[in-house]
């Protein structure tokens, strides 16, 4: 009995290698060398372990499985269509090839069973470490909230990943916060794609992880079920700590090229394709699987999972019963449905002032008061940005019912940890640092949004009115960085009623991040700003008395300035009207009839102002006034002025242009 | 005479304490805590170690120190006052004020004594181990190598550097290269801004660093001298790892706010400040410090200073004597000259093509025939990227006379390494990745463009022709992320022809950073490529045979395509030049005259054609034809089609556009 289940396994694994070299060379690219060596310990994670439903792979308390070294993607691909997910055969052969479901890398949304978007190193660690925060944040915020949420998070990465920054931040963070259900395994082939990974990494991954407070478990060789199968089991019980798993491979195994780096990025011939197959005693035609490799998957998968996914159906109906205001609080903390947890935007008084962070700080105050999966945090920068939650303890183990997360100065970590959170869902969430820093959680946001996450991303300090800490922390280029990338939203508010506005349109984003760029110093309340005209992206916030010959575009505190100039220059008869353009990209999601009517003047009457690189301008405006240099360190006040941004040089600059 | 000493350094670090809560009260604007805790390491590091020539500070074999803690840069301008650099007391009273000798972080170039800009937290790091790179590299490539450059590398940093991923790429390279000579003093002073360093950080970092290899020191406590003073020496004779010595401490040590995060960023009011004095025993005016104090420093600092840098002198006129043609080398490479490396500009034959990642291989293999002290490496895409040098076998201690660096899967360590190399001085260098992954990089490049060097990046595999890769790794947004930032060039040269020219560019460069786009797919050699148009950024290259009535603009591998449309069009009546724009920045640099003979027809009459996003083009053209979303994964050619990049294509678009 033993024997063949042995038997079986090794069929299995066989079946796993065989698809993975005829799913690479038939698209004559891939890197088949880590999806063979590490195919043993997917296949024992899923076969003994992974508890999730192939027939509803979006089922809320599965386990979590993230590929994290998505060059392995032909893997994930051959064991989501072995396991029985909508990935056939025939999208197997389609492996790389024009809008298939099996792309270069994983990408979520777009393959049942992937359930993160991986391939830029590093990342699926911390979106995993997002998860394992997810799970541990939405079963505490209900009573008995284990009865509805309670899985694992397993992450596959190798050495790549491990050499990437990120990945030191997720672990320091995950061992700080106990993450004790998250599961790294680690696959150790000692090859990266240029040579052996002895050419740049000789540390020690596993005192590493023990200095972050994981638990560190070792697998000696990939191969060995039974050990890999041991180890999982033991991960599954740590109590206070995450676990890491080492298992030791060598790449391309089975095939003429294994332990060569030859075999990491580059197909196999047809002929090494063969020899591997015998290696693994396969020998079955390409892209076959004999009929009891799928009945093991079924009956040791995909079994435990609808059966773990109907008694969790059967607890949840009893939760509901039990609990019944709060499982349908958490029905729509599932959904993210935000729509009754907005926070109201007030009747602001005139001549009001207030610098846009601390606006910003009172719609998370009033989303906190509101919406209880709201979810939170900062980089070390919550008493300047303005996310603090009062009285809140911090989440942490033994807090996991907090609501605010110090993050530590860790940018691109809590990037990504906010992408894994959403992924997983049941939690609302915003992250906010300076934003000069945006520069450093660059990659999570574009991240976001190729996964279509409706993250938030609160970036104060929003130009050289940062003042005295200087060019290092003065924001010039981040905006264009930020607005060139495709599918996020940009906004820039000019004053209170704008800051609640974006704010709004943030929350009710489903599938789209944003980012709220917000001032350090106060903005004054403008006559005419409007909510609606934020919901448009831009809008004429500003007339003069006569017909205008020209607009100023600008966005943020430079609305208020433009309007100062503008009245300068109205005693001086040129005659300016100002549009408030708080988000390009919404702007340019209107139609044409409304885009019109807004920049209504010609191209060459047009003035775009902001204290900010004037890269992108272009295309609204002939006359770009900004700041295509580094700033300066002083006072905020004397910064601008010694740049030429109050009214008076600003009207001059306008009327030696025109 | 012990007891004497003794009160002496007393008064010393009283005085370095006192100035800086001067300089921060006065500006109203500093982080006190830090500088106050950490003042006696540094103190003692200076009168006992470190050896720099005040009088010299740019002396080419001084002991490098780097404050990677940059918002500490008041206790950095405070010691280098006392230690005699051009720093006055009036430029302390300047602190943070307009285009004072003292600025919010420190500024390479800017203020005397300072090796490097700090303040983006962790790249300080990352830049000691680039000079710590570059002082085994240089002194590895000269005969006796030893008498012109040997020299420590001491970095200062806290908790938020650590926490920053780019500190664990940074520390696992220093260690896996054993960089004996780096010494980083780690200021555990247990609180960040929001609170106790426990709130986000509680991993054993000894351990962290000894799994990188890391000889690891402790001083138990902060104020203790003669334990920093033993530290540092032991530290200094490590024969094969880097050391990082942990000082604890107390945060804003002798002020009523000891121990709390109050004082990380704010300043003391002045009754606070004058308590703190108190507990100095600092019993003087602000800004006031006794002659002994400076006579302190001069003797125990400036005047080892002055000898080493005498002697060093002799020792480079010995040396010149001896190996006067290795000197001469040396003198160049110190400059950073390169007129006489530079590759020579090949005759190409007609209907030649080639990736232009292939042809800066050949530009790499080149210029490291050429120069001596070329020095490149690539993030563990060697291959890809076309960085190898063939037979070279990679630096490291084994090897440092390598002139190819395995920088690993670290992106923006590889970076900010880069930076610190060429901070060092005496190697000219360049780094390779995927464009795409110049969003993990993007903070480095920042900073080099800050810094003023000529830091080349080989960004390869630029657009959607990457193919089955798919949208995580192929670039859209990448080019305006780079074209925004300040004192940066980007060239995306459209064949062989155009890709040597922009390299010429790049070694040409002395105070600009560059970044070099390359193909992943074969580029037909253009008729017209002209070496002289790329070093004016733009230039017409293809004119068809009747006047033109429209222009195309185009980049890199959509020049082209962009000549290949223009002859569709011509047979339909349309008439269309063809711009080639390999750099908008250079071309912005030319005169009026030269622009508009370029960009002659108005801007309604011109065409943008870049396979990536359309942002930032409106400036040059009214209509624009790009990619304002993420990829596909499959085979080049078929997302090209698939998105509308084919000659058919774009010519349709054109004649709908018109």
């Amino acid at each position: 009995m033993e024997e063949m289940e042995k038997k079986l396994d090794q069929l299995s694994i066989g079946a796993i290698r065989a698809l993975v070299i005829d799913e690479i060379s038939k698209a004559n690219s891939g890197h088949p060398g880590m999806p063979l060596d590490i195919a043993p310990a997917i296949y024992t994670l899923v076969k003994n372990h992974l508890v999730a439903d192939p027939k509803d792979p979006s089922w809320i308390n599965r386990d979590r499985f993230v590929l994290s070294s998505g060059h392995c993607s032909a893997l994930l691909y051959a064991v989501l269509h072995l396991a029985g997910y909508a990935v056939s055969l025939e999208d197997l052969k389609n492996f790389r090839q024009l809008d298939s479901l099996t792309p270069g890398h994983p990408e979520f949304g777009h393959t049942a069973g992937v359930d993160a978007t991986a391939g830029p190193l590093g990342q699926g660690i911390a979106q995993a470490v997002g998860m394992a925060i997810a799970e541990k944040a939405v079963s505490a915020e209900y009573p008995e909230g284990a009865e509805i949420m309670s899985h694992y998070t397993y992450c596959l990465c190798g050495d790549g990943c491990l050499e990437e920054g990120i990945s030191q931040e997720a672990i320091s963070l995950a061992g700080h916060l106990k993450l004790n259900k998250l599961i790294l395994i680690y696959d150790e082939n000692t090859s990266t794609l240029d040579g052996p990974t002895s050419n740049s990494l000789t540390e020690d991954e596993k005192l590493r992880f023990k200095a972050s407070e994981w638990n560190v478990l070792e697998v000696a060789d990939g191969n060995d079920v039974e050990a890999i199968d041991k180890a999982i089991a033991e991960a599954k019980k740590s109590a206070s700590a995450p676990t890491m798993i080492v298992v030791h491979t060598r790449i391309g195994y089975g095939s003429p090229k294994e332990g060569s780096c030859k075999c990491h990025g580059n197909p196999l011939t047809a002929e090494e394709g063969a020899k591997a197959k015998e290696t693994y005693a396969y020998d079955y035609p390409a892209f076959t699987v004999p009929e009891e490799v799928y009945a093991n998957f079924a009956k040791n998968f995909a079994e435990r999972g609808a059966k773990a996914h109907a008694a969790h159906e059967a607890a949840m109906k009893a939760y509901a019963a039990k609990h019944p205001e709060d499982y349908a609080r958490f029905e729509k903390a599932m959904k993210g449905d935000l729509k009754e947890f907005l926070p109201e935007i007030p009747e602001f008084a005139a001549g009001s002032k207030d610098a846009s962070r601390n606006t910003s700080g009172k719609v998370v105050a009033a989303f906190q008061a509101k919406c209880p999966f709201a979810f939170g945090g900062s980089a070390d920068v919550a008493g300047s940005v303005k996310t603090a939650v009062p009285g809140d303890p911090g989440f942490s183990a033994e807090h996991p019912e907090a609501k605010n997360v110090n993050w530590g100065i860790r940018e691109f970590g809590m990037g990504c940890a906010q992408n894994g959170i959403l992924l997983h869902g049941g939690l609302r969430t915003y992250v906010g640092c300076f934003l000069v820093f945006a520069d450093y959680m660059k990659p999570a946001i574009r991240m976001a949004a190729m996964e279509k996450l409706p993250a938030i991303y609160l970036f104060s300090h929003d130009s050289i009115a940062v003042g005295e800490d200087g060019p290092t922390h003065e924001p010039i280029e981040q905006l264009c960085m930020l607005r060139s990338i495709p599918n996020v939203h940009v906004y820039r508010p000019a004053d209170e009623r704008e800051t609640y506005a974006a704010w709004q349109m943030a929350l009710l984003s489903e599938k789209t991040p944003t980012c709220l760029i917000l001032s350090r110093q106060n903005l004054p309340l403008l006559e005419k700003s409007s909510v609606r005209g934020v919901s448009q992206g831009a809008y004429i916030v500003y007339e003069g008395e006569k017909k205008a010959d020209y607009q100023i575009i600008a966005t943020g505190s430079e609305v208020s300035l433009a309007i100062e100039a503008a009245k300068i220059l109205a005693a001086k008869g040129i005659n300016l009207e100002v549009v408030s353009m708080p988000s390009m990209e919404v702007f340019e999601e209107q139609d044409e009839a409304y885009k019109a009517r807004v920049l209504h003047l010609p191209h060459e009457k047009r003035i775009s102002l902001e204290m900010l690189s004037t890269f992108g301008w272009g295309k609204y405006a002939k006359y770009n006034i900004g700041l295509d240099r580094y700033g300066k360190s002083a006072p905020a006040n004397e910064v601008m002025k010694a740049l030429g941004f109050t009214a008076e040089e600003v009207a001059k600059k306008i009327a030696s242009l025109l």
